[in-house]
């Protein structure tokens, strides 16, 4: 597999990690149909975790399957499938090397009554597992913010030296922010740019409203030059600035339930912000395969059109 | 020993796992009279820890003797005996390779303020007891669920590298969830997906009833197809589905002393259902010895008829 | 040395420990007066700990020197001495093979403001100290009742792993329970129960009262054939019952301090319910060492009279 | 690079730090405009974990891209550069060698609700990345600040034993603290003292006002002879002799954005003291480079001055 | 260096300890000018950690300066010196076997809100510092105290096994404690006893005051043959008494600043009840050197006096 030049810019930026690292990235950027591109996109299916089986599989019953996120996500071209251990364990050895996975290794659920999770796989389990990264969950602005970041930090370490690549979802939530400043673009911006701090490859956030939520940073983005956030794709530069100067690979999640244009749509606002792309379960895995097939084979196409 | 296709069968699910843990399923799942059908019925004696010795054992004064209930899941022709440590240290040198037996790893006790249990066994003791696997309750919505979860991972992480199996007790309770919740079908389902997903090779859960307790899953389950809840063979179909589309071992706790007639009708709809199996003990043990072994041959032989 | 029978036949009760732990058991058993008759009296000095030193040594100022009470242990013909890490330290060496000794890994104080204890002694401490076996209190019913207990199995595995032996004091307090369930017959069992699931290969507890405190376990002794519990030596057969039916070594306190009529009355009635002995310190070492020797061979007597 | 008669003078306070500790420590006193002097001006970039990217580096935009950071460093001659993982990360290979870097190994943020900071590197990765120490904060007074002191300490023997330095900012709050007390001379010489008690080599501070905040403290300063503390360099003074009597090095923090007369004002009152060294971040990075560079510029001469 | 007849005693009541630690002890004994007569006179410096430094060191500013520190024990031909981990490393190569050490490992501040210590030092500190021994403060009563007294035994445990000495501060304090409390004559002995229960080989206590403060106790010491408690040398026999009947050394801390007048007195009172020594900060380093150094001469001379 040649690496193109792209893919070989991004490699660069991650110089202090080793070759295995750099090859685990490197495996996820040059899969699919997007291969080679510098974008991606993932399917990520903790939902089962997040909300339940029934609410997340329960609209198209064959999702109750593990296998079927794997082939669904080869079979669309994607970049890498993302799970907790049960849902990797259950066709790892099926699909082995067949598509990058990356094993997220925290988890919480809708009974909790906190804002934290449960870490439920190591980096062990990673590699006996064949994946190419670990994936973390971070609440920045949670009560648990500190011990989560800890916890990332120790998986973190491990998984670097042991060849793995680390993807944070960073997704502010805590006393201090209520619902609009979950998706602030200041509190976006700050979250991503914490896990690039945090030393993660890959981020994932959400992506941001026009809404401003710090009084201390109200006055910053009024009168310093920051990109037009009145448009996704201004919002979504802002972020990438954030993520080191657009030296750090983030991709944004789909949102709630929505219609394949609004998704779609929502694309052409990362792609355009320079965004690296889209990580997106519910809305993929819940419609019937052919629909889902033809909204990701929708949304590669925005990302395939040139930069 | 020639393992069956349907053991076989099931032995495939579980592709991730190693050489020694697939042995150790096999053991379970080709023991006693239901051996190679693909079901099983394992009896627990962990009541008294949980209840105290007279509420477990004074109704049948001969079960006090560790012994006896060995030889009562010998006799029985069952597919395996689990209890804690203590149980399990005074008769596994004399009933070594008798039974495959099942470590209950950690314990609650009717004096406890909170809703947790405290880590009892090792997988180290498995492993001199010859134990084929480990049990662990998890509590999803406890205040302690993400602590229980997190002494999961690592257990059965070991656990499952020195080629054991992983049994989880998973059950809801919590301050979101009432009496009628922690029985309720969604709540149950949810319950036996996260122990799936945490790596459970066998999950027990309770048989669930009708009630639906999210507010966020009850539009789910009105608008998709899901089984007809209404019957528990259906019920019991939806659990299933929830245990990775049926790919996953799944047992029913007997629950509450009851007559014979009601456990073996309950164990015709867990078999209906597709469920493979029950967990039962209370309701054997405190019967008189014929009489508890009357009532288990009643219950392999609904098991044993076929599917 | 050469076991008796009813030595063996007690030390096949522990039959999955390895022989170095069966060695200490027999240590302690074929010691002193009552060596060889399966019976055992232990003299405990965790009363400076728990009380304070002028509340335990005051009335007998030779007891303040550590080795007065091994030779007290020794010059009565005792089965074993117990003592925190100081005391055992100040005479190991002294008294080296001359009486098994039990190192309490554990201790509490009269300044504490919890039902918890501090682990005050490692395996690693018994070990070079010479000793024969670890003892460990818990607390069932308190708040802190799983920490314990986790920090028993912790204890215990080493233990076990390196040929000690372990005895569990297990003294139920918490918020659940008052000052008349501390000591209620169903409470006492339950802790007894409790400690042999836990491991342990000799239970400590308090001679319970007839109170039954649990509104769960009324019922049961209402309708269930429990001895007559209202002689103590019923509620001993009963204490015994919980301890595997009788396969566990059981010994109780000597409780407050009392005439030497009245203790000496106590181990009849332990006896004849066929509990295993005494483990009696306030009553001994407060007591001018003539009058202790004097009621440690009234006491040695009633155990060694026929069955 | 042959060390002057200053720096060896220094490096002699630590006499009991290994080889490897001491060439660290060399290599930042030796680096720069200010090399050999004994004097030093450091370049930290934790702005982005403790405020946010866009309060950080809107202001100056080239500063989102790590690189910024270690060619303003290395253009003006300054003595090291701090900043967390990410950061270090992303320019560590390229500027191999070109500066001493100080891996800042804790981090809070402005969503925190504690006083507390999350451990966000280690030692292993200030080794991987070929940094010349560690940087830790503390905050005496928090209701955390022993469990700070603690993480300190492993991590400081850690780092001492692999030879880097150990650099820690010592910044007090906490309930019994309030804004004015958080730079009063007593607590910020208390804040100082404890750093050097607890093993660093290079102590970071506030600049202190004149305002003594501790009852208890009063009466001292009253009645003892300690230097004129109506003078800033008088307030240095007294800092550096709770710094073992000067035999510490310490540097002091720019504080909030102010002018560069301001600025290089603080500069000659720390010079006068016989402070060692500025640490000096928002008020470079957040001007344009030519700007930044020409305040530096004025700082280094300050302190190039004679003593 | 030939032992004296009392060293060697008092080493014989340490019979459990290795020769490694002997020797530290033996070092301690026969330092200095009471080398060899079973008394010591230690320095501790933890003032500086304790009240700050101006309070500690203002009043005679050479003592900002930890060779200060050294020195003065030196030249007084004091027993030991003892720091934390700053003020030790800062002269330990200079001054190395030129007077034993004694690591103090845990400190407090008077920031601090909690009852509790930060463990800032280990047992790899001192032995790489050339310590002799290491110093930890307990506290008795506190919620903390559990969690104090295990770290003591970690360390504790960690440092015989390497050949040290274990020096414990036994301060009692806690809710159930008040001012009078904590000096109070049943409190300090049990605090004095608990210390060698976890294994002191050096205790250190403030010295008792007449007042008895548990209730429990009182009745105790109306009864019991305790020494005069009226006269200080009475008060310090009991406190022997609770160091295993004066088998374990006991030191008494100088307490507030007073007349050199008034510590030699003490000293007197210490020596008459047998006591071993004093451990005297503040009243020694807050006086000019001269004045130090007389003081400390005439508290030399009380304790050379003969029994």
């Amino acid at each position: 597999m040649k690496l193109t030049r792209r893919v070989k810019e991004i490699l660069s930026w991650y110089e202090s990690d080793n070759p295995g690292t750099k090859a685990n990235l490197a495996r996820i950027l040059m899969e699919g149909k997007l291969g080679g591109t510098g974008r991606l996109v993932i399917l990520p299916v903790d939902q089962g975790f997040e909300h339940g089986p029934a609410r997340s599989f329960a609209p198209n019953p064959a999702a109750y399957d593990p296998r079927y996120h794997f082939e669904l996500a080869i079979e669309a071209g994607l970049s890498a499938y993302a799970a907790p251990l049960g849902m990797i364990e259950a066709g790892a050895a099926t699909y082995a090397g067949a598509i990058p996975t990356i094993l997220k290794v925290n988890s919480s659920n809708s009974l909790s009554t906190t804002k934290d999770q449960a870490v439920t796989g190591t980096v062990s389990d990673a590699l006996r597992l064949g994946c190419s990264a670990i994936g973390f969950t971070i609440y920045p602005g949670s009560e648990y913010q500190f011990e989560m970041m800890e916890e990332l930090r120790e998986l973190a370490e491990e998984a670097k030296a042991a060849g793995l690549a680390v993807v944070v979802w960073s997704y502010p939530r805590g006393p201090n922010l209520d619902k609009t400043a979950e998706t602030a673009l200041d509190i976006c911006a700050y979250a991503a740019h914490m896990a690039a701090l945090l030393g993660a490859h890959i981020i994932k956030v959400k992506p941001p409203t026009e809404a401003i939520s710090l009084d201390a940073a109200k006055k910053t983005y009024e009168k310093s030059p920051v990109p037009d956030i009145s448009q996704l794709s201004g919002r979504i530069k802002h972020i990438t600035q954030a993520c080191f100067g657009g030296r750090r690979i983030v991709v944004f999640s789909g949102g709630e339930a929505g219609t394949a244009e609004s998704i779609v749509e929502m694309a052409k606002g990362i792609h355009a912000g320079g965004g690296n792309g889209s990580i997106i379960g519910r809305n993929t895995f819940q419609r019937p395969k052919e629909e889902a097939l033809k909204l990701l084979s929708d949304i590669v196409a925005v990302y395939k059109s040139s930069n």
